[in-house]
């Protein structure tokens, strides 16, 4: 793959949904975006440290695949000027301890008050209202929509894209999520490009 | 999610693709089936020992996430006996670990002579020559077509089913792949239950 010069920040905690991690990371690096997957703990859970260093663990995904982020995630090495995207992906567990996360808040405001894209997905769209954004358009996994119909103009569309602010509602819309990042991130020639080797069924509505 | 009393036993290596590795675990792990992830090293790894234990390393994906395997391939905790399916994902430099591997294309034509399910995906559909299965209906990632349409009846669906062999195409036939799976392990009410909760956009063809 050639690189685009692109670069995003994906979110991983104990419990995302690793389906939704895997093919946003997955098809963003195919389309030549570079992509750093950055650990939130739990409130509970101690950094742990290594002689000085500290070497993120596993993120236990929520469906028992254990994947090693390539580092935590810290207020000082995630930051808007460091990256075009912030992705966070959804799975229960995952999604709560970001989204409760506040320095996960801040940095939700600070990548769009700089013109930066948001990807939210599944549960991940929780992030939206603890972060206080504006009401807009979103969506999210139908199991959190009471949670959030409240605060935005909810839709059942599979990605909404509000501005730079774009959401989706589980596994089964992860393909067309990742696509439109790489087309906003990109343009519509690479989305073309990544999507073809992909070898999606004939008929796919994406 | 409740347990089918069905397992898999799903393949990973250096060079795996990382989608296909983990649509396929993840659905069959919400369709209640155990996954159990084998690393199969490449020729030249040697097996790291530490005090008398083997840890398998982290298998590194064909995009760059670092996934741990649940334990390492071995002819001797990898029987049919101890498993309902074999899944073989594909990722050029992992497929060609994988159907290079004498004791991986003997559990292949053991799991087939018990009757048991064989699933191959994308280059991983290789090893179906590689351990010698007789001509029958096929289908591989474009790329490798060439190395199977003479020794197979090549076929260009989705997901082609020949008796208890599976194959499939690349990442954007995954969950057509692994929904197939749980319909044979588990039935088709299974399958749509899996399905629902993925909240797949209108349209999808599968």
């Amino acid at each position: 793959m050639s690189s685009s010069g692109r670069s995003a920040l994906i979110l991983i905690a104990d419990g995302t949904e690793e389906m939704e991690f895997t093919i946003t990371y997955d098809t963003l690096v195919r389309a030549g975006i570079s992509c750093t997957s950055a650990f939130v703990a739990a409130p509970a859970e101690p950094t742990l440290s290594y002689g000085g260093s500290t070497a993120p663990p596993f993120a236990k995904g929520s469906r028992g695949i254990n994947i090693l982020p390539d580092m935590y995630f810290s207020p000082v090495d995630c930051t808007p000027e460091m990256y075009d995207a912030l992705i966070i992906p959804g799975g229960a567990k995952g999604a709560e301890t970001m989204s409760g996360s506040s320095p996960v808040q801040h940095l939700v405001r600070e990548f769009l008050e700089q013109g930066k894209v948001v990807g939210m997905i599944c549960a991940g769209s929780l992030a939206a209202k603890t972060s206080g954004l504006e009401k807009q358009p979103l969506t999210s996994h139908p199991s959190v929509k009471s949670s959030l119909d409240q605060h935005f103009d909810y839709s059942e569309e599979s990605v909404v894209v509000s501005g730079k602010l774009v959401t989706s509602r589980g596994p089964g819309t992860t393909f067309p999520f990742a696509l439109t990042l790489v087309e906003m991130l990109c343009g519509k020639e690479k989305r073309e490009g990544v999507r073809g080797p992909m070898v999606f069924p004939e008929g796919t509505p994406w």
